[in-house]
């Protein structure tokens, strides 16, 4: 077994900020030890001198290869997991979709094909419930077998994957009889499509329109709404891509209270706003997503949830569309741009940009990007932390490193950056997957292959 | 013209208890003055000492003649406004139906049918829209010029009257721009449906059962939800039957910010509770009504939120199905039990019953029974108060007469009471409906065809 | 007796408005009356056509020649309630202060004298205690009983009016005993005091620092307090001048749980900010009184409150000192500037313009200034309706007529005026105070002497 | 350097439960490793197998040899100590109190006489302000400097320790300049007082009167106003020894908010209640602290607060009067009662019992006991964790050993049990104090004066 040693570093988890030594034997961290206290030897010795030891990353909503509205996210497993290995992030989990009419199981064989020897780190699967029938329902234990212990569902998109407030309730019950996790999109897709409807036909087609028909309290009521449903099902509730700071209050308030209540953020929601969406010349298309970004007052809720772990997890909801080819396809009509942004590759450092800034403390920024996600889907402590006994998925960060983020030097699949020119203090140094570098002194060594599929235990989240 | 003068009684209103005599000229109160300020002259006079003076009641909500899951509510126009003038009511607003298909025209027109020349004292329509459609919503408006400015739907009962929320947004749109009220069943029939199914699978049939489905949390949800479609539409909502303190907590979470939305509760949720709905031998199915009873905790919060104005309004839901014949197509199947309660007759007399309980003030009764539904509505001060110029409909009410409440002695057309030997302090002792005599010394004075129908204006109610 | 008939005016009081006639007899009012219905002859008809007829304003919070930091406020009775009569308020309730060391008693009989034989129109007292002690506790039973039924302490003012939080208490369990209301300056002086400590020793003098020592959240601070230790005590407790919105919302979480709390704000909170208190050369400390004039952000949490009735009384506070000779007593320092502003003819009119400027209806402004701060005081419905029985307290209301505010035309015994230049539109037209004439077309034709002290009963508020 | 071993056992720190070795070299923590990745070889050898190996509990709230009311605390350090240490705690932080009159170093002096030679495990000093002025406010920078960051006021006890809101305002304000953190005995003592004065007149003297006089609601007034004193003084706040549930729901809003406020409670308040206080016989004067021990039905909200992280800290407050000799001294006065109860022993083991019963989580339990007072206190992470580097602070905890709390087996100078007979799953089997056994096998191998005093760093909780 190849024995790795990374020393003079400051290691920092969610719960410490240490200054130890850590040995990796083959895939896993064997030890921490105090340096002076060891006279460990290595076949590889990683000087981490000034430099921040972290774990690698955990993103937990990803979108590669998705079908959406007649074309397809533009990242593949192969290109969207490089990229994430660039941005140091090792884990990602990614939505398995059941085919309208077919099986979870068919989704799930789908997206192991797509995934299967082509990623550059590890990944998992939720699973994406299109149409909860007794029979989904009934599938949902096997693959909790399999290790897919969350599944998502629509309170939006209507005729897509909608679910009604019966079917909804009906998964969390089963959810709640087999320890599975219910993850929400929370917002009232129905009278959305009213909205749209209604501003289409007053001739408003541009990409700023959809972040108004969207409006920031039909996410707060269908978020409301699906707490109500997860305290009659006795289950807990997860709560995607949080944008709106009245959705925040109905978290802070169920929380209050002491429920299983949930919810994750994404960086667009922390660092964009609908300005971004009003941008001229249609570029306010490279910022549609669902939920939509909000007006920058927004942002202070989303920052303290965070702070006060009302918020719980940051991923990013990785779901690229190529401007060109792509968003433009709905030129004229907003309700028709591919919804998603491209964002797995600058998480962590954003993240780190907002220690920079103040918003949150570096222990927090590894908690809400590592630990927390890794907790929450059932991943930790093989994941999300640095600790004997755990994958050694590590990363050297350089806290006083500059980089200015870009298209022209980004390594994800798509045309344009969100965060274009955007000057970023830290970086990722080196990288090392199960104990094996994919990016040593910002460099790619990985390959294509040596992610493999990390079956899921229960979220341990509470 | 004839002149009627009551002396002596203590005129109570919604803002003011006062020593002074009322003349009535005709149909109209003409004038009230000071005892010994005026000479008047009069063909009757009604000696009020010892007596309250009030406005005769207005009850906002019965379902006279309302087919119901393949049976008719038992009270005719003719019987349930007889029975509403023996407990001092003398306008009732009853729901017309839009016929599933039909048009809401269709539906005032059965409605007139039903009541013209049968009344014993004044009615009016709200209008259930059955189908939210482009043609219905485009009926709105004729229907608000004749003098229907209230529209009810329903988040509950899929497959009957029940709305989705694209046709509530919709139905608060259109009546936020023609000055209309939407009035809300608030219930998540969705998911109760789901409940009642796997309620029933588990064999729990007794019409304690149906409590327990039409879970508090889930009218909680619905409050809200409705709540939340007003703010998007920019329209005030009336929420119906509030049962569940969760649900009146929605309510005054929303007041708290200024929102124009409203909320009516019954006596039955007040007086009544689920261990009503728990009585052996099927006789809980006397109680079965949506919203359902609640534990006895919950009324607490229903008279703290008449004290606070976070409820304005209590109105009957008068619906009643003979215990025999009607109420027994449920037994064995808790769903089948026709929903609704005997209440016309009632109101006054157990709101009055809470002023001596010391719930609330003499004012507040007449408020909350009188002049709040009389706003709300747009029939304000031609009924609801007792001033020069509105409807001569009064009552002279004995505060010390004692009675028990009894399907023995009561006027409503139904084979039991739900108040059952219930003794109240207080008693109608003569009403004057536009300044005729229906109630004399506690005799039924009135005739059928005396009531005729109010067309009302726009909700004053802020 | 004069019979007054007051003509074809839109009756408004805070439950109506009615098209009535208006018949006085003397001092009271004896009856109303739809105008076809009555064939009454009169002395004098007053031809309201066009106008409002109102109730006097009731203004529940007055200082007249009220010593203050070595000087004295510059309305006499004489002068300050004839300036009340210009302005549409025919009752003020002033407050007598206790001298320290003295009795209750000998406080009430100087304002007496200084009252006596001097008003324009009547006039009530509030009991400011100086010093809750055994004795004075014992004492506030004999001045319920001598229509001063209200008690105001404070929690500012260290040194001179302070109450601690055991003389709080203690007069808040006294009041609950006999039936009396305890009034509340509700600042935290302790803390404020060592904020203009510091302030001054950093060498920030100027009048708008006024604003800053007296921090919002200490205002708060002290409401949340005595609204605590009102319910220890079993006591209701009304706050006087509330005036940043963090004081608001413990009002409304208190009302929200059914306590007997209420509230008061006054026009300069409503219409001026700390802008004002930052005018330059001094001209803030026209502007200086406390609790201090907020930021121009918290006018809407009271705009709300009004509307939400968790604020339910406008006063004035009305306590004027000139800017020359009082008010630069503080040049230099701001804590040395005479607390207080002129206000007590313009409450009607400023709110008007509110009517107007749509932050209240009509009832509403009716309610706020007349009916609530008469039942509050125990004076409804001698004061602030129009009913028979009630003092002939009316105003004839032009509410199209226009005028501007200034020193140089209003009739307040003050310099300057702190809403100079500020255009209303409506204006007093006539008042009649007990049923003769004070203002006619907007000449005085009252006189010194014609008001009366008017005992008040217990606070009817609930 | 003696090197020890501990393998076998299930490692739970505040963040994370693992099945790996701890290698002690002298006092501190040298590393952590998989059991089969190291060749490690120990002086001494603990085998954990089947036992939790947990980090020494840190009780950041004791008062050893205290006077107070005429007597003395117990328990001396050497006593208080030595008992902390059979309960599996290794860290006290006592409360040094400035002399009335006297400086804060002459109370730091006292202290450290008391404590230096005498103490079986380590120890550290927060200080008591009795008198905030100038002078005290100078002083506390070079306590920060000396280890000492922890500052207590009290809001209750007027004439012994309380300060003023202004006193509290400036001592606030001063800890935000030095980082120092106040804690707060947050109860209104002098409103408290008034009411101790009324029962004791009333011939209310037992000790259950002592819990009614300190109402909750005077707890919750207490603790919203030192929170809105450190907003103003841009301060963190800690609030000690929490009770009641209305001040759990003031902590609760103001964390909503995103404040830096805190909060710990107490075992007595958790599995204890005024039903205790009533016991006949004058035995209820066992359970008199202050704040007092509450209506079963607070437990709720505690154990809630402490699940959802608005209560950060559980520590004893252990300050032991003999019930013969001491809290007999109030026999027909419940105000003379001295105050506290013995617990510093039994935290670790009822918190266990929580994790048994199922209120809180293993992780949960360490975080409550053992790492949040130390982050709070700047102590971590050299105690409150197990990671290398750390304080070889160590118990081996057998979680299925039962025993039974009694007066005559416990090791605290006091001579009764407050939890006489409880039951009790788990049992502290084995502790290491910086590397050196103090309880083996649960037999006390440990020395007076071992323990050494702890400088602390400036508080690190956010």
């Amino acid at each position: 077994m190849t024995r790795t040693l990374i020393t003079g570093g400051l290691v920092i988890t969610a719960s410490d900020e240490l200054h130890v030594d850590v040995l990796v034997e083959g895939s896993r961290i064997a030890a921490l030890a105090t340096p002076d206290s060891h006279g460990w030897t290595a076949d590889r010795v990683i000087d981490a001198t000034g430099k921040y030891v972290i774990p690698g990353g955990v993103d937990a909503h990803t979108h590669m290869e998705m079908p959406f509205g007649g074309t397809m996210s533009c990242d593949t497993f192969e290109t969207g997991t490089r990229a994430a290995a660039w941005g140091g992030t090792t884990t990602i989990i990614d939505f398995a979709i059941q085919p309208r009419g077919g099986s979870l199981r068919q989704g799930v064989d789908a997206w192991h094909e797509k995934a299967e020897g082509n990623c550059a780190v590890d990944y998992a699967f939720h699973m994406i419930i299109s149409d909860v029938n007794e029979s989904t329902l009934g599938q949902m234990g096997a693959l909790v077998e399999a290790g897919i212990s969350s599944f998502k569902l629509f309170a939006a998109y209507p005729g897509v994957f909608y679910s009604d407030d019966g079917q909804i309730l009906r998964a969390m019950q089963r959810a709640a009889d087999i320890g599975g996790l219910i993850m929400m999109h929370a917002e009232n897709g129905i009278a959305i499509d009213v909205l749209v409807e209604q501003a289409l036909a007053r001739g408003e087609r541009d990409p700023r329109h959809h972040g108004e028909v969207r409006h920031a309290l039909l996410e707060a009521e269908a978020t409301h709404r699906v707490i109500r449903l997860s305290q009659v099902a006795g289950a807990p509730v997860y709560v995607v891509h949080v944008s709106a700071e009245e959705a925040v209050a109905e978290l802070v308030q169920a929380r209050d209270k002491g429920l299983p209540v949930f919810g994750e953020t994404c960086p667009q929601y922390l660092f964009l706003s609908d300005d971004n969406l009003a941008e001229p010349d249609f570029e306010g298309a490279k910022y549609v997503c669902s939920t939509p970004l909000r007006p920058r007052e927004h942002q202070a809720a989303l920052w303290r949830g965070l702070r006060t772990n009302d918020l719980q997890v940051v991923s990013t909801d990785h779901c690229p569309f190529c401007f060109k080819g792509q968003k433009d396809l709905g030129r004229g009509d907003f309700s028709k741009i591919p919804n998603g942004l491209p964002g797995v590759e600058h998480r962590m450092d954003l993240l780190h940009q907002a220690v920079v800034d103040g918003h949150i403390t570096r222990r927090r920024w590894i908690e809400i990007a590592c630990a927390a996600p890794a907790r929450m889907f059932g991943l930790y402590p093989r994941k999300g932390t640095i600790a004997p006994g755990a994958d050694a998925d590590v990363v050297v960060y350089d806290p006083h490193a500059e980089q200015v983020l870009s298209a022209g030097t980004h390594h994800m699949n798509v045309d344009y950056s969100a965060y274009e020119g955007k000057r970023i203090t830290g970086r990722v140094e080196t990288v090392l997957s199960r104990g094996v570098p994919v990016l040593e002194d910002a460099a790619y060594v990985g390959h294509r292959g040596h992610g493999v599929y990390v079956p899921r235990g229960l979220s341990q989240y509470s």
